[in-house]
């Protein structure tokens, strides 16, 4: 099998770029481990930047994210008893728009499959092999057979877990992380949202997120230790944690409703660098992990793929060499100021084991800051709903 | 003897609270530990805010100032081998002006002896006595003789090391505390300054800032080891210390000159809260110290006293008690915006011994976000010139 842009992964940066290049006239090949049910179905972010949705739009996916997405125009920050709202479109003339992830890869799969992509799931073992010459190939299994893909540059979409990132050799890639002593308890919930706009919370007993997915279903998190086990949250546990975080303002309480779903995330912020090797051109999760306060991740992921697109696209169109050299500096100016965002969100809101008194001090003051000084909301709201340029 | 304010301490914020209430015309008497010729020379901050500048202003102290102190619209920074200018003035449409500490305790000084003013340098032996009375007392010793000053209410102005602070029962001050893993040596020279606005530079080397006292005065300074003694940096060191980390703008270099002073200042974020402890009222370093990346100490000292002037203001004139009662919680209200200020940016620009590869990214990113983001810098500029309430 041969292609122009092999593509290892089918999350939103992969099917994102297959959909670009398609637009491009360029061809590439999608390979996924998991089921087209699987990655359709996993529950993940669901907050697009005012860019992620141009880029969508832009590209023919706007129809249904336009009719069901819903707008935000602001968030709303609760901490020492006290409400107070970021008016995001007023500050920044931007929104955001809620649309769960796994929404996104489902309009992507739709798209590609009815323009004839190729989109090849439940693959095995995939290995890279000739990424230092012009002719990569892609090695795995599918239905128990080996396969080969031949390509000119492959696209490591996989993510953290992903083969990509370590198939490039010893000693190129500079790893920075942090890891954060809290994790996520994220529940789906079959209640209708009590709020139009999501709740950022910090109380003493840790940090609470109201957010939703649509009408009909909330999507609520709680900071818990990082190793705590999802057995000992029963149902009931859960809702009263989350009445107890977020009723902090007299007169309104929650909805609640069936879980559907719950889980625990942990909190990472990762970045490797250089977002690239020879002819493997890594993006998304597979090359950085912000903590999801921020709800950066996946809008990172467009914003990576949107640069490789058109690197390709100068590449394949104009044998221009520019866009893809710079791909990786470029990416990261946008991925670091992401990762300082989502640990600056991260370190304002939650609450630290330890954490001393003059830094629940220096808590309390960031978010009174945001509250009262248009300059700092602003700030926040031009990062929250994503920057044009960075 | 007897006043109605007893003071403690003849810094800038015992100074201006002894003439702010002249201004009102209640009586105080200041006394103070050291003699006039060591608190009119002793080196310290230089930069007023806007509103110090007003408050010293409108209340005839503008004078000199207004002939001798520098106003600067800017400040610069210099990180990653660029350097980008904060347009202080553009984006808030206030300034700062750089005239010394001393030279403000000159004129205090000056303009409570002209006005009759009492102020008694060096005392010994200071005692508060009786704060939980309608008298409180202030003993001490004064050429050799035991003395008491009788009066209504005792204002704690003598610093971080002062006695007034310590004279408040256990258990009825909260002390909130950082410390930082460095200090700063400084240097004043004789030297014209290369410069028209101060450079806060991050290097790899630790930081350093370029400031100036008056065209001939040249005032700079290094990030060094908490411990570091003075005696391991002779002038030639410091100057090649200077040089390493600030000329790093091509075609650009410091000027050199004899060093008139030099000393290491450890860097802390100290707040103790309440401020204030039936009859006794603390303002400035008594209750609260930053560390002075942010040009915040006297400042605030200032901001301290001009809040509990128009307390007693109200108090005497009036009979009303809601200012004295609310002192410590409107004050603290701006303690702490400058304390974040402060920590936020000594984080930014200090380099930390076993700092991880993943901070001095944060570092670099937070830095970029200022010279891209006019939000960001408008929340540094507001800060920095001080906000007109917080």
């Amino acid at each position: 099998m041969r292609t122009q842009v092999g593509i290892v992964g089918a999350g939103p940066a992969g099917l994102m770029l297959s959909h670009l290049l398609h637009w491009h006239g360029i061809d590439s090949v999608v390979l996924e481990c998991r089921s087209r049910e699987y990655v359709e179905h996993r529950v993940r972010a669901g907050v697009l930047e005012q860019g992620s949705v141009d880029l969508l739009c832009r590209t023919g996916l706007g129809e249904r994210l336009q009719r069901e997405g819903m707008r935000h125009e602001g968030i709303e920050l609760r901490f020492d008893g006290e409400s107070h709202r970021v008016p995001l479109t007023e500050l920044t003339g931007r929104a955001i728009t809620v649309y769960g992830q796994q929404e996104v890869v489902k309009d992507l799969i739709a798209a590609r499959l009815d323009a004839g992509g190729q989109i090849l799931f439940d693959v095995d073992d995939v290995r890279l092999d000739g990424l230092d010459t012009d002719s990569p190939v892609i090695r795995f299994r599918r239905d128990g057979r080996e396969e080969e893909l031949h390509c000119d540059f492959v696209a490591g979409c996989d993510g953290f877990h992903g083969v990509s990132r370590g198939s490039v050799p010893d000693g190129v890639l500079t790893t920075y992380e942090r890891t954060y002593p809290f994790a996520w308890l994220g529940i789906l919930a079959a209640a209708p949202p009590a709020v139009d706009e999501l709740i950022y919370a910090r109380t003493e007993r840790g940090f609470a997120l109201y957010s939703l997915r649509s009408p009909e279903i909330s999507r609520l998190y709680l900071q818990v230790a990082p190793d705590e086990d999802i057995a000992d949250w029963p149902d009931e546990r859960i809702w009263a944690e989350l009445r107890a975080r977020l009723e902090t303002v007299p007169g309104w309480s929650l909805n609640e409703g069936p879980i559907l779903e719950k889980g625990i995330t942990p909190m990472r912020s990762f970045v490797v660098e250089p977002m690239q090797w020879e002819r493997l051109y890594l993006a998304g999760d597979a090359v950085h992990i912000v903590p999801p306060t921020g709800a950066k991740g996946m809008n990172l992921a467009l914003a990576d793929v949107a640069l490789l697109g058109d690197a390709f696209a100068a590449w394949y169109g104009e044998g221009r060499t520019d866009l893809l050299a710079n791909y990786s500096r470029t990416a990261l100016r946008r991925v670091w100021r992401a990762q300082h965002f989502s640990w600056w969100m991260t370190s304002m809101l939650h609450r630290l084991d330890g954490e001393d008194a003059y830094e629940a001090k220096l808590q309390s003051s960031t978010l009174r800051y945001v509250a009262t000084s248009r300059a700092y909301a602003s700030s926040l709201a031009e990062n929250y709903v994503g920057l044009p340029e960075v």
